[in-house]
């Protein structure tokens, strides 16, 4: 007998096993419009930044804003905690490997305070900026309604695995159509990676998903509870989940592919796979504006009894705007993003995000080959 | 021609190559059941310890019994070899590795001593612990009446591959269907790892099957003799044989994954390939109550003309009961197994082992990528 | 549902993945005809030089066709941008690595100068070379009669990708049907890498298509903005557009795989995935005729705002002709390309490149094992 | 379209990316006849000694047929080249590795004596040895007389790839059928790796069939001229050409699996995929016996025009016999090769070799995991 009778394994990619086939007709990229859209909000470019404390505070997310794409501040992170978090973000940066899980788990121990939550809200909003914040499904309920009288402008109810439904004996799950009723924002949820249970979630009248489990560096889900799907894989998956609820519904809900990207490449693939916008943390926790000193961790980090998760340290490689719109003398794809898109787009035909959906993605061994490789760029990419 | 005409050769997997996907509905990990039961003994977690020198002594057993799982003391190593096995252990701990097989060689040649067959059984029981002893096929007729007598409570039965029948000129094999009805308790049988020879043993009258040959690190069976099969696929492949058989006969025959189980996450993907429990080595050879002193070693290495296996070196990383339950600080997976578990059959809203056998799995590349990984865990580790 | 069902992937190889099956009957290598035409330019043998500047200047155009291939100058790089580009070779060739994207993006904004294209061609004309020159399509309306004026034998029009329909606002595309009308040389094309865009191009009348986008070491296109074709996969499907075209139009349009070939077994495979030449850059840049001193870099690394690739260090390996023809003592297939074809052609009983076209390939995992191996060569090789 | 269209791969494996499953009834190793049969030559054990200079000189071929094994001396190499080659392999030996394939060119210019054609083969007979030796095609009908003069029992016919035709313009090509009609002694022919070629290798009248092209350390052929199969595939195939042939004639022509083997592991697997008997360069060359004071060089490494291969430094790791037989304290599969082609025939439950045929094999991940790995072998291995 084939094991395959017992169980049916599909096989699945990151996008470091995939690869963009140009298209048949090019165009320039200036021509393209690389625009997200969420509710009635317009964002110039489809870019989200994580909400993850050593990327996102109010000052970034002001810049983020300025800058057309969305930075999400974490709700239940260090911001809320502590009412001036420097020195616990000097602490982190300053803790030696071996005893930085320890010292995130204190810290995150603190509690939250609600008369922050506000306050970080009202700051953002007080510049101008527009105002996303993440909250856990089990604070939700509680937490909303405070974020949404400080002037949210959208909510993002995220953890691990998010799902329609959710079974509890100690408490009564989230119930997403009740809460869409309840609040004035549009309301991103996540993380899923199938299907299913991304469809289910599209049905409950939310107005946008987060694609993703289990795929990148701050993180180690995979290797702790064996969960996890390939970025690529997952972004098709809830790709499809969206085109057929669009059909059957007329509702466009875009997703966010969270996770996994880790340069220019990357993230065209992402839209590639389609993907209506990419959330980035190790790459925003890389610029000056971030308040992480050069490192990075995941909120399952500091998890009491199952820390999932590791502080990274990463270089601080240059401005959020060069990172997101050049120019740069850095040629590894962590900068001018917004142009590497553009680029990508160029040279598959498309002329905007839903376009470049259509593009052909091949299945492309890593590239680990010495040898020439010679491109002239002048002709696409000005 | 194609060679696949001479022989079809079908893909198999190993946890690494493998993920669990989320389900469309999650559960609080408090509310899942992992208990095992093997005839009519419960255990309220579904982890066993592997009859190994270096993992397993009375003291650990007692221990393991204590916390809920079942640790099987080998009768043909080094604790019924030696009265004292201290100075032994120590020897082998500190012999430098080039020589160090060679001394294995010796020390195993001491010969087996009956009366310390049922000291170490009586040791177990006295203690309260539920006792499993582990024979080879060869030794099991003599044997086992001895261990019966001690008052063991399982039997395994455990050869690098057993089979339902032998073939021997010098000796008649031994037939399992004789000795289920010779021994009061429960016998245990492997190692196997397809449908038709796991299945074979089944109908043999058996209680449980071991799964897996050459899965592992500290032995290099595949490497000497070329045999063995990947982890996940052979997990599966037996699962399917218990899954037709309790279908024909009614009689539910518990398999427990023995080998290739690094962390949390293999844990968590045994279950989900079909496990009922798992059987683990090297992770409990890292604790403090082991008696390996922070080495491990199969029983094929000190093998006097083929060894296949080596002694590999770990840390000690805490008590068990850490490496069981948590809480820890260790983020890979190698501790709080027990609450990896449950929360992985969370997010697959898996209520108990049975039902996590039905989760989705994918084949999907090893993770090595650099990049972003963000996780909230709040909602569902807790 | 299957992500399957949202987009088709396919499998794609490069040459590092595939190997190439010996024929049923073998010729003496001395027997094989490697030679390539282009109109009615006859090449003895089919082997290019990319037009990149640490590769190809005047000396090294006329020393490779004096050895019967074809060395392509581009006229956008430094040799038409100084009257003596000595002095930046050197800079550039001495430059730390984290400093040489910034020094070449400032070397390359000095502007081209029209009067050193047609120095540079007749340089080469005068010394009886076969002269190939590249423009980008951007450029080529502009400078390609200036070319054809000097002399030049064949037009290259290149850039990263380049299609028979370009789309712009602020500029009319290059129409390929008019410019080969227009010009009294042959023109190739490139690169392309996918069949429905080859042929397309092979439609507009050109008389050459350059394969390959983002194979190499010297660029990082895949990383950046995510494109790239494994070369063994894009050389098959432009071959079959050739062959496909060949039959529908009578005209057979030769296709030369650019990029990604490391040494003579990526050569030979090239030809077995149906290339008819070959063009080749780092393995150029080791030898002593170079410009480029041991260094090696794309026309894409100095893009002002979006650099994708990066200068590589080689060895100076040898002359050109050893490198070409040996004999040689080395060992790694980076000399004697045009014997290692000649034996490879003759295995498989090849006696053209059109015949080696037929050769079988198989997918053969990437060779790492140490093991015996075996061979005698004195029958075929010599 | 599809570039599979254009051309049809398929995948190959090397040992590397396969397993053996245990089959459902073992027997003991004791038990399993491993015997090899050439015509009327029976050799108690399949194992050869490839024809390679570093591996068999006279003595190592009288001991190597003592043990029940074949050995084969090159005819072409040092043995007939220098009356007392003890001084070219010193210095051989002695030379550092940039500038031994330059000597080794310069040592293989000398030519051969015939005299000591005959003198090698009669040394070996005198001793009591059974007496095979190799030579190429080109060389094979002036020489081989001279050697069936002698006395040689076998005649091994080999080149990197040779073939039942083969076309030259220079002089008449080797016509094997009538070779064996003159020669007095089984001929064995090789290399091939595919059905075809091997199947019209057969029907020529020939005695036996050497496997591979390209598998090994010792060569570069994959990497200089791109041809190659890996071992498993290639076994498979001619397995299958073997057993139709079989079928078709009733004549049972052995295959010998040559190269690619590092470990007994590899050698299991040779016969599970068909193999009637192998052939082990660098294995033997690290025995005590062996004449190349460890080490190891291909024929096709000191090639005056194109060398494809190396010389390997490999430790000398024990004697001949405990390479064959054990005992040995090592652990990595090197030594005790018939105990482990035993023990493994025995989990297969195959009694001969063409039982081992019948072995289940599976493509498995190569083993990088770390972990518990857990075996008894005693009731399996005595």
């Amino acid at each position: 007998m084939e094991y395959s009778q017992y169980k049916k394994l599909r096989q699945t990619y990151g996008f470091e096993e995939i690869a963009i086939v140009p298209g048949d007709i090019t165009i320039n990229p200036d021509q393209t419009d690389v625009s997200l859209v969420i509710e009635r909000l317009n964002f110039p470019i489809p870019i989200l930044a994580s909400a993850m404390d050593g990327v996102v505070d109010v000052r970034f997310a002001i810049a983020m804003s300025k800058l057309g794409g969305l930075a999400v501040l974490n709700l239940e992170g260090l911001q809320t905690r502590y009412a001036d978090p420097e020195g616990v973000l000097d602490e982190i940066a300053n803790e030696p490997p071996e005893k930085v899980t320890q010292v995130l788990q204190r810290i995150y121990s603190e509690p939250i305070k609600d008369n922050l939550i506000g306050d970080r809200i009202k700051a953002i909003k007080d510049a101008g900026g527009v105002c996303a914040v993440s909250l856990t499904p089990a604070n939700t309920k509680r937490m909303s309604p405070l974020a949404a009288e400080a002037g949210m402008d959208i909510l993002v109810v995220q953890s691990t695995v998010t799902t329609a439904r959710h079974m509890s004996k100690s408490y009564r799950g989230l119930i997403f159509s009740e809460l869409v009723k309840q609040l004035p924002v549009p309301v991103i949820v996540g993380n899923c990676v199938s299907y299913s249970a991304c469809r289910k979630l599209m049905e409950t009248g939310i107005h946008g998903v987060l694609v993703g489990v289990g795929p990148g560096a701050a993180c180690t889900t995979r290797e702790v509870i064996g969960v996890g799907v390939p970025q690529a894989a997952a972004t098709m998956d809830c790709a499809a989940a969206r085109d057929d609820y669009f059909r059957a519904s007329g509702r466009y809900i875009p997703i966010v592919t969270d996770g996994g990207i880790r340069n220019g490449g990357d993230l065209c693939k992402a839209f590639a796979c389609g993907a209506d916008g990419v959330m980035l943390g190790s790459i925003f926790a890389q610029t000056e504006e971030a308040p992480g000193r050069g490192n990075h961790w995941g909120m399952a980090t500091p998890h009491e009894a199952l820390p999932r998760g590791t502080r990274i340290r990463v270089a601080v490689n240059g401005s959020l705007e060069q990172t997101l719109f050049g120019p740069t003398s850095v040629t590894n794809g962590t900068q001018n993003l917004v142009g590497a898109l553009r680029t990508s787009m160029g040279v598959c035909g498309a002329r905007n995000v839903r376009e470049m959906h259509q593009a052909e993605i091949v299945i492309a061994p890593s590239i680990k080959t010495e040898g020439k490789g010679f491109q002239y760029t002048q002709g696409l990419a000005k």
